[in-house]
Formats: structure tokens, sequence, C-alpha cells
């Protein structure tokens, strides 16, 4: 054992400096953004006459300008704006009464273990000394899970914001080139990756220390508290996902089945009035929901880590820098993510459409390997060169090399697994032109080999996730998992912003057609757009393996907490959990699906509607009536929200309740296996169809152009492809990373309440009373 | 303790004549079957012409008859029969290589434990005692492997059979009525049925009776080798499953898509060249492939009863009736099957369309509520009214009331399984009407509501073998899990009549649009096609339940033997091999649908090339090559099954070999948990799309009607939706009961030459030396 490099007072300067500086250097590439201009008459009020020299700098562009499209261009973006920002609000209203009542539930759940009483008790794992009391527990955690939740907000609804104050400045940079169209994205997307990955440490930073003034010493209470956090985080994520994905699906599928099926307009037609939901959603769906998803996982695999290490050496020994290790790794993740970002911004410069994917593979390449040496750095300095881990009632001897393993292992898997998601759903590479290929025999075959793709593309992300478990489990425990975890997060904020730059150049591919802009426009924000889909597939990817690492940490943590130190798969009990957890997915899966399916219904009656009773309307003299269609989406994904959220939270607690510790813990393990497959496929499978429809369209090579062109039969097969995929890869599919996580903190957060025995297998055993652990005759 | 009621004399005697009751009732109903002729000018040598009154029988029949549309029936019939003969002896031919190179495999690997040694060792469990040499085990277990594959193959075949000489003649009965038609087809099934139940069982008597005449008092040993029944059984199913499989969706699929999408020509038209192939598909995938696979289930839980059973009280006190338990439930099971089969054959009448699906499922209930009073007595005479069970290291003790309970309680989940199945499948109900609705708005819908439908058809089944697995394991360990899935599939007999019952109707209706027969007759043919896919279903979800019921016994048993007594999740080995494990299924899943994607393109290309070079074709003038296509199905299913059987077959070596039994377990407990899932929702996702398919064709009710006709844009929607499910319930779905029982199977058989720890984690000790369990600090 020894001390750290780093002095305590270090740390305290470290942490929040770099989390000062990811706020900076977000605010800058937002003053960045701003600086494209886009003033109309008709808008005179928006934010960019503020800076005071906006006629300056139209004047510079005049050029290339149309000032009748600029002014179109403004109407649209603030309509996406008004539309995603209503939508947040309403969703806010019942998120607030939820998070509240929640809040309560904990309050009430810890507080009474020991009938609210507010004396100092004997700690848990080390009864010579006194730890606060339960009251304390149950307080400090409702404040943290509250922080947690309202970080989430935050982080969210500040993404949203950026992405729709950028999405119309990349469709007028487009008319430029699509390198300044592409910075604006990828800078957009930036801001929101450093705001969220900067907000989420400062405020941690912040509550320990605000918390430590109260428990001093009670470190093992402190990160106990703190774990409410994540949970918090992972509520407001529930929220986030599922019902952004189910807004955004709604409307795209609505959309595209009256548009481009039955009236045979192009997508994004501004004729069409589920037009102007249909891009709402991208920002409230894959931009605040994945946002908060992100932020979740950030918050639980910090809290996780730190309530691990809670336990262990650090924690008894006090060691202030070891402790807040994770929150070092995130602090030098930002400083790394700001140098990559660099990178696509300054350093290179995109000239042709064939360059954005290689940008954007660049930065996750980058970003890890700096990242490798930045944990190196962070080990060798915050941790001592050897100390102990709590290990399901063992201790664990782990030295500071077999830490940066741990860490370094999920950072790369991270990398694999993007790689793995690049290949199979970038239309550069065979098997998505497999799947357009089969469109030739008609959507059937389509939809085959487009599932087939989206099965096999789990495999190796599987294995990636396989080794870091081992590697990190077997070098470090559930300490190793929580870090690999975190370790595959830190470059969030490189990960965010590829991720955003998705949905940003959707929007301005669908503001550039409903704006009428030339036919070239379109093609570089459909460019952009092909190269976002990849992406947004990769942030999946990274999004589903950490969940996976996240919620085998709290699971571990849980555990730990919990006091038992096996988990046998040859009981009854924790093998029914693991079946059953197994299934939560799959039913978890069909309400979410079943959801897009009637609210994309109830949408396509709509717009039927309006096109059958609007007069002009398909000739393009009146207006559609928008406002309804957001209407429906925003109604319909909250209602539906209802039932899936009420699985997720209830789960934990009824099995908890009735079948005990050792069945909840098979239902998480379950539910994580099982889940995790589920939701890569379906990301993958979605994102192939969506870029095979794409690949069609293009008609980049001789094979594409003999699938095509648009309205081909090949590409009306494409296009049902595309349109079965929407609710498999923004709603279903990453929906489940929630399940996973949010059961697995939850019963991290009330598992303390949960009896060793459940109500059911208490009953089972008095009936059947020679039957338990004692009837057995040992041989 | 006690003895049985039932003496070793009686039991001698119960079991071969219960199987012997049951041949001879199989021979019965093929004799009754057999009394529809059809005789053809050109096809004097039709086997019907052997009983010498053929002449007597035609003119009873002439009011309805025209010789030209019999003799047409006849050839079909025959050059169906020709096409299923001769794909299954091609595929014997690889099977018999494949069978020969295994067995030597099992023999090597099992006879080098001792060095090929001739001495008597101790026993395993029971060190006192001398057992037979491992050299016998070798021996043996190769022999009863043979067994097993031949009489698995025998079973195939002849279901086959019967199911080819049964199809034309349920078409001619259909030109008498609904009725006729009805138990024709149900007869036939019952052939296959009582056929597979009772010379699995005789096979397996005959087998343990001849055996026990060198091992005598070793009986350890003596159950030991006869695992190796199940493993042949279900290696065999292998080929029959994802080769059958494969073959029926690469016809089926083939000759929809040129067919009915290009060509406009309706299913079964004989122009089109794969229909000769499609129909033969039906034969070899789902009467020889389901045949196949239920009979793996059969014999691989009884040797997971009898191996547990061996090491338990009966086999240490050399219980005979009570160690031939299992054998006995069957020999009952044949009994109550009879009389179930008679109530409808002889005592209630089909008049009308839709009693045909109530007719069904009464035999579903009937079986089951006699099979209970079956069990309570076998149990009552067959079993010591408390003895002990070997659990994991412990012994357990189990009254004979709880063992009666865990058979029930797997024969009733059958039944509720059963019952779901239908209730998902069948469009007599809302979620298949549901699903018909929604293609309203086109294919995507239909496949997004589909695959919902799929997810959520799983949580009632899961539950149904949740409380199964929790009640029987709770009750008899690992004993009650194999008697539990004996329960499960004590009305094999039964279950197999109703669902080889499916694709006989299927070829009919085949039969009559190829004769060119009436309107009228197709469309009885079709309703019984239509309660077809649902007991199809249903067959598929009895298949999947005792198949997780099975591999879970044949997991403990192979645990048990392995000597390990916890498989704790939260060890890293055991972990990554849960989350590999439930990987596996979307791998196997991924491999066999592009299997069927690939063929069905080459089966495409060849009935276009036929379309366009064959003038005439298409007029009706000139007749299709269907040889070709025969063969291209042949050879692609052939080619296509070997890597998928590779992953199953090598899995658990390389497992086992590199990581350990500990790693395997993981493995072994992941698939399971995960491949049920994928393999209830696959079947019933199909089914329903099949169903909804034929809801609208049907047009029954004012619905319906709103949705069709045939034809119209809905109806093309749900065709995609079949089309797609076609590989999903036929192909992908049911192959994973075999990759679930198969590994397991392979584990139990070849495990005793797995190390502990696997060579890669033993490297990784050595490695990392301080850190395995003696490197842990208890605090």
């Amino acid at each position: 054992m020894g001390s750290t490099v780093l002095s305590e007072m270090a740390t305290e300067i470290v942490v929040p400096v770099c989390a000062v500086i990811g706020i900076i250097f977000s605010l800058i590439q937002w003053f960045l953004v701003s600086r494209v201009k886009i003033t109309s008459e008709r808008n005179a009020s928006g934010s960019n006459n503020k800076n005071g020299y906006s006629e300056n700098l139209i004047e510079e562009e005049e050029g290339l300008n149309d000032h009748s499209v600029v002014s179109k261009c403004a109407d649209i973006q603030n309509a996406i704006s008004e539309g995603a920002t209503s939508f947040l609000f309403a969703e806010y209203k019942y998120v607030g009464v939820f998070m509240i009542a929640f809040a309560l539930l904990i309050f009430l759940f810890l507080g009474s273990v020991e009938g609210f009483s507010t004396k100092s008790q004997p700690c848990t794992y080390d009864s010579h000394t006194m730890c606060k009391p339960a009251l304390a527990t149950a307080i400090f955690s409702t404040v943290s899970f509250l922080l947690g939740a309202f970080t989430s907000v935050l982080s969210g609804f500040l993404g949203m914001k950026i992405a729709t104050y950028a999405n119309a400045r990349t469709t007028l940079e487009a008319r430029k080139g699509v390198g300044k169209a592409f910075i604006t994205a990828f800078r957009s997307g930036a801001v929101m990756g450093f705001l969220l990955a900067a907000n989420g440490l400062l405020v941690l930073y912040i509550a320990i220390n605000l918390f430590k003034l109260y428990y001093g010493d009670d470190w093992e209470g402190l990160f106990e508290s703190i774990t409410g956090y994540g949970l918090g985080g992972s509520s407001m994520a529930l929220f986030g996902r599922v019902g952004g994905g189910i807004y955004t699906k709604a409307a795209d599928v609505g959309a595209d089945l009256v548009g481009k099926v039955e009236r045979n307009i192009p997508e994004d037609d501004p004729r069409n009035p589920a037009v102007i939901a249909d891009n709402v959603g991208d920002n409230v769906g894959d931009i605040a929901g994945m946002g908060s998803d992100l932020f979740g996982s950030y918050a639980e695999s910090s809290c996780a880590a730190l309530v691990v290490a809670s336990i262990s050496s650090f924690g008894i020994h006090h060691e202030f820098t070891a402790m807040l290790y994770p929150l070092l790794i995130s602090s030098v993740g930002i400083l790394v993510c700001l140098i990559t970002t660099l990178f696509a911004t300054d350093l290179f410069e995109i000239k042709v459409v064939k360059d954005i994917e290689p940008a954007l593979k660049k930065q996750l390449i980058i970003s890890t390997v700096l990242m490798t040496l930045g944990i190196a750095i962070v080990t060798w300095l915050g941790v001592p060169s050897s100390f102990t881990i709590y290990n399901f009632g063992t201790q664990k001897v782990v030295k500071n090399w077999q830490l940066f393993l741990c860490v370094a292992v999920g950072l790369w898997a991270g990398l694999i697994i993007g790689f793995v998601t690049e290949y199979y759903t970038s239309n550069a590479y065979s098997p998505v032109q497999d799947v357009a290929d089969s469109c030739r025999t008609g959507a059937a075959t389509n939809v085959i080999f487009g599932l087939a793709l989206g099965y096999k593309s789990v495999i190796i992300p599987i294995f990636a996730i396989a080794v870091s478990i081992f590697v990190s489990f077997s070098f470090a425990a559930m300490y190793g998992i929580a870090v690999a975890a975190l370790g595959m997060l830190s470059t969030i904020a490189t990960g965010l912003a590829i991720d955003a730059y998705g949905p940003i150049s959707d929007n301005a591919g669908g503001i550039a057609e409903m704006a009428g802009m030339s036919h070239h426009i379109r093609e570089r924000t459909d460019a952009l757009d092909a190269a976002g889909n990849t992406t947004a597939a990769i942030g999946k990817g990274f999004a589903i393996g950490s969940a996976a690492l996240v919620s085998l940490a709290l699971f571990g943590a849980f555990v730990s907490r919990a006091g038992i130190s096996t988990v046998d798969v040859l009981t009854p009990k924790v093998f029914i959990g693991l079946i059953v957890g197994a299934m939560l997915p799959y039913w978890f899966s069909a309400m979410t699906m079943k959801s897009v399916g009637s609210a994309a219904l109830k949408m396509v009656e709509e717009v039927r509607r309006q096109f059958n009773t609007i007069p002009g309307l398909m000739e393009g003299h009146a207006k559609p009536d928008y406002a309804t269609c957001v209407k429906i989406s925003t109604d319909a994904s909250i209602k539906e929200m209802i039932p899936p959220g009420a699985l997720v939270m209830l789960t934990p607690l009824i099995v908890g309740i009735f079948f005990g510790i050792e069945t909840l813990s098979g239902v998480l393990a379950g539910s994580l296996v099982s889940g995790v497959q589920i939701a890569i496929s379906a990301s993958n499978t979605g994102g192939a169809w969506d870029n095979a429809k794409k690949y069609i369209e293009a008609g980049a090579s001789e094979h594409a152009i003999s699938l095509g062109p648009k309205g081909s039969e090949p590409h009306k097969a494409a296009v049902i492809g595309d349109t079965v995929g929407d609710p498999l890869k923004d709603t279903s599919g990453p929906s489940l990373n929630i399940l996973i996580k949010l059961m697995a903190v939850e019963s991290l957060v009330l598992g303390s309440q949960f009896v060793y025995r459940g109500l059911v297998e208490f009953y089972f055993d008095e009936v059947n009373d020679d039957d338990d652990k004692l009837g057995y005759v040992k041989r």
C-alpha cells in the first residue's frame, strides 16, 4: 500500500478546473456556431441580432444568399425549436410530478429502515466506528436523486436548444460547401457533448464536497447517499429515451406512411403536415433522449465506482485523491476530447463528401489513443501502487497497473464496438450493400436480411464486452467493472459530439427540403445525414456497451450492499430470476414498439385527414396544420410512456419484496445479458436499413444505380425496411439501456429494504418445511 | 423410504406392452388412412393396389370422383414423396458420415479418460464399490449414441412417409366434406405421433435391458452410457431441424417471391417450378424435422432423469421400478393419448370449418386432464413414498406427492403454453386481427406489429416455464426438472398428431390447387391449413418449452457429474459465459436466416429463368422443371447447415477445453435463457403473420372483408409479413431448440473430459498470480 502522488489539494483543484474548461470550451463552440447568421425579415427578434453585427455578415455571404430562403430556414427552425420546447415542457410537467413522488418514496423507503431515527449507528462494514443515521442517508439520497434528475434535465434541454439552434445554420452553410456544413453541425454536437460531460462532473464534485461537510469521516454513508445521483439521472433518462423515442418515431413513421407511400411526395416535404413533428422528434429523441441516457450511464458508473471504493482501502484510510479517481478520469477525458475536437474543426478540413465518415472515425481513434495516455497518467498520479478492494465478502489486492488495464480495456472495447457498428451500418461496406441488394426481390427479403444483419452484428461487441468484463472483473472485481464503464464513457464528450451531429444533419436536410433549396444542397445534407446514421448507430453502440458495464457494476454494488456473496444459478430462485429477467426486454420492447405503431396510426389518420380536407394542400397553395401533428406526437408519447416506465420501476420492487434478493439478482443478470443483445441488434438493423435506403437513393456506385432510382421497386422495398427499422433503432432498442440500468440502480438505492427471502419464498418454505437447506443430508 | 407398489417384473411387462400398443394403434390408423384410395391409370404400381380391392372402393366414391383429378393428385403426391425421399437420403449420406465421425470422437474422448484401460475402477459417487471401466462407458455410450441417432432417423423418415402418403388422400376426402378431410389428416398425424413415442420408448427400454446384462449392478455406469441415446437423438435433430428448416423455407420463400409477387399467380400454382420443392419442404422440415426435434427432447429428458436418478436412492438401492419411473410416465402417456385420439376420430365429428380449431384444442385439454390422473397413478404405483435425490453435492428428501407435482406442473405448463400460443397465432382472436388490420397502412406497420406480437407472446410462456422450474426444482432438484420436462412431453403422441396435421393439410391444399380442383375444395383445405398454422405454432411452443426444461435438466446433470456445486454469477468466468451464451442464439439465428435468404435468392433466379426460357410455361402449356428446384433446395440446405451445426457442436468443446467447466456452465445457462425467448417470439410472430394473411384471404368477417380481397394493398402487405415470418417460424426459431439442447447434452456426455479450469484461465491465473482465490484476504 502507499499514498498517491497527487495531493488532496491538487485533486480538489484539478477536477473543477477541468469541468470549467469543458464548459468554457463548449461556450466557445456555441459562439462559433452563432456566427453563422440567419436573419429573416419576419424573424427579426432572433437571438442573432443581439450580437449587433449581423448585417455585416449577411453582406459577406451575399454572393450565395437568397433572402427568402434564409427567412424560410429561420421560420422552419423556429417552428422546430418551438415544437421541441413545448414537448419538453409538457414532458417535464409529468416528470416533475413523478420525480417528486419518487423522491418521497425514496425518502420514506430509506428513512423507515431505522424508523426515522436521528441517532448515529454502527457502520455496516466496520462495526467499531459510528456512521450517520439512516435518516441522513434518506435525506441526502433524496437530495442527490433530485440533483441527478435536474442535471439530466438541464443537459438534455441545453442539447436540444443548441441542436435546434444549429440545424438551419448547417443548412445555410451547406450552400458554401460540405466542409462548412460539417463543421457547423459538428461544433454544435460538441457544445452538447462538453456541456453534458462538464456539467455532470461539476455537479457531482460539488455534491460530494457539500455532503462531506455533514458526513465528515463517514465516507460509507456519504457515497451511499451519492448513488441517488445516478438514480436521478437514470429516472430522467427513462422519460427522455422512452418518451422521446416514441415521439420521434410516431412522427417519422406517420409522416413517411402517408407522405412517401400514399402521396408519393419526398421526405421532409413542407406539404406533409407531420413534417415539423418529425423534425422535432429528431431533437427530442435523438438529442435530448440520447443525452440523458449517456448522462445517466456516466452518473451511474461514477456512483457505482464511488460506493464500491468507499468500503475499500481508499475509503477506510480516507485517501481522497484515490477515492475521487473516477472523477479524475472524467476530468482528463474532458481535456482529451477538447484536443480531439480541434483535430476535426481546425487541423483537418473536409473537402468532399467521402471525407466525412473517415473524419468522424478519426475522432474515435484519436480520442481513444490520447485517452489511453491520459488514463495512464491519472492512474500513476491518483492511485496508490497497491490497494485493496471489497469483493463480495472478501478483500482483493489490486495494483495500479491492473487498475489502468481495467479502465483501458473498457475504453478500447468502446472503440471496437464503434468500429463494428460502423462496419455493419455504413453503406460503404458489404453488409449494408447486401441488404440493399436483397431489395431486388422485395421488402420481405430486405427485412429478412436486415434482421439477420442485426443478429450477426452482436457477436463482436459481445465478445468485446465479455473481454472487458473478464479482465476488469478478474483484476479489480466490481470496482474494475465500474471503472471499465467509466473508461468507455471517458470520451463521452467526443462520442456525444459525433452522435448529436447526426440528428442535426438530418434536420438540416429537412430544412433544405422544406425551404425549397436546390437539389445540390439536399445532396450535401443527405451525405452528412448518411454519415450521421452511422455515427448515431455508433453512439447507440457506446450507450448500450457502457450500459451493460454500468448495470453490471451497479448489480455488483447492490449484491455487495445486500450482503450476499454468491448468486448461484443452480438454485431455483436464481434460475427463475434469470429466465424471467431475460424475458423482460421482450416485454418492454413489445410495449414500446406497439406504442410507436399505435401512435403512428393516429398520426397517419390526422395527416390523411388534412390532405383530404385542406383544399390546395397537395398543390402547395395552402399550409398544413403542423401544430396538431406535434400535439398528437406529444400526447401519444406521454401516455404511452407510462406502461413501459411502470414495468421498469415496479419490477425490482415487486421481485425484491415478494421473491427476495437472490431472485432479484437473477432478474438483473438475466435482463442484462438478454437486453444487451436485443438493443445492439435492434439499433444496428435499423441503422443498416436506413443506410441501405440512402445507398439506393444516392446511387453512388454502379451497383447502387442498378437498384435505384427513387421510386423504383427496390427503393420501395428499402423504404419499408427503413420504416420498420425506425422504432427498432430509435425507440425499443435504445430504451433497453434504461431498462437494464434503471432496474439495477433502483435495486442498489432501495436494496437495503429488501429482505433476503421474499414473501413468496417464505410462504413456500413454510408449506414445504422439510425441503429447505436445513433438510439436506450431506453425503 | 419404502419400496414401490409395482414390482420389478410388472414394470418389465408394462413398459414394452404400452410401447407395442402404441405401435399397433399407429398401424391401425395407417390402415384407416390407406382405405382412402388414390389409384390413377398412370400410377398403377401405387401401394394401394396391393390391398387388392381398390376397384371396389373407387366404385363406391364414384359419385364424387373424377378420374383425371384423382390421377393428378396421385402424380403430385408421388412427386412430393419422391422429392422428400431423395432429400432425406441425400441428407442421410452426410448425416451418416457425420454420425460415424462423431461416434468415433465420443469413443476416443471417453475411452481416453483412463487410457483405454479395461480394469474396473472405484465408482465416482461411492468409492467403496467397483464400477465398470471407462472403456465400457466409451463403448456403450457410442452404441447408445448410434441407437438414438438411428431411432431419430427412423421416426423422422416414417413420419415423412405417412405424411406424403396422406396429403393427397386428405385432398380427395375434402371433396366429401371438411370432417372427412380433417380425420384423414389427423389420423395421419397420429400415426407419426404414436410411432415416434412408442419407438422411442421401446428402443430405450430394450437398450437399458441389454446394457444391464453387462453392467449388472453398476447402475451409475449403465445410465451414464445411456445418455448417449439423447445425444444421438439430438445430433440427428440438428440435421433434421436446421437442414429441413432451410430446405422448406428456401423453397417456400423462393416460390412466393416469384409466383405471388412477380407473376401474380396463386400459391401452389402448378406452373410455378418451385411448387413441388415447397410441398416437399413442408414434409422434410415440419414433419421429419419436428419429429426428430421432439424425439430428441423426449430421449434427452428421459436420459437426464435416469442419470440423475442413478446416483440417488433408487440407484443405490437398485429399485428398478422407481428407476424406470420416467419410462413408466411415457408408457401411460401412450395409453392416455390413445384414448384422447379416439375423441377426435370417433367420438366427435367435425361438421363445419369453425369446429376444427376447438376440436384440436379439445385434444390438448383432454390429454392433459387424463394424463394428470395417469401421472398420479404411476407415481403412486411406481415410486416409494419417500426417497432421496442427489442435489449438487447434497442429498434431498423427496416425497412421492412432490414428485407427482413436478411432473404435473410440467404437463400443465405445456397446456398453458399451448393456449397462449393459440391465442397469439389464431386469427380467431384480436392479436392476429390487429396485425391484419395494421396491413391497411402497409407492410412496414404489419412487420412492426408482428414483431411486437411475438415479443409480447413470450411473457406468459416464460412465467409458465419459470413456475414449473421453481416448483420442480424446489421439490426434487434436477430430477424434478427432468420429470417436469417428461410431463410436458408425456402427451407427445397427441402433440405430434395435431402438429403433423398442419403440414399435411398445407400439402393437401397445395395438391388441390395443383390438380386444378374446385374453389370449394381449396376453401376447405385452407380452413384446415389455417388451424394447422396454429397447431404448428402450438407444437413449436411445446417443443421450445420442453427444450427449455430438458436443457436445464441436462445442464444440471452435467454440473452434477462435473462435481461442482455452485455456478456463481458473481465470478467473471461465469458472467462472461452467461453473456456470450446469451449471444449464441443471435449468432445462430443470423446464420440460419441468412442461409434461407441466400438459398431463396438462388431459387428465385431459377424460377425466373424457367419462366423466361420455357415457352408456354406461364400459359400452362408446358410443364416446369420441378426437379431442378428440388435439387437447389437440397444442395443449399445441406451446404448451409454446416456453419450453424459447427457452431453448436464446437462451442461446448472449445469453451470446455479453453475456459473450463464454470464458463461452460455460464454459456449453457445464458444460451438457454436467451434462446427460449427468441424461439418463442420467432415462431409466434411467423404464425401470426401467416394467419393474418389467411384471415384477409378468407374474408370471414366484415373486418376481414374490408381488408381483402386477395391482391388488395393490405393483402400484399400481409404477404410480405408472411414471407418474412417463414424463416422465423420454420427455420431460425425452432432450430434454437437444438442449439440449447444439443450444447447441454454434449457437455453432459463429454463433460468428464473437461478440466475444472480451462487453459486460458489457467494461463491468466499464472500471469496474475496474486489474484486467484488464494490471494483473497478474508475480512
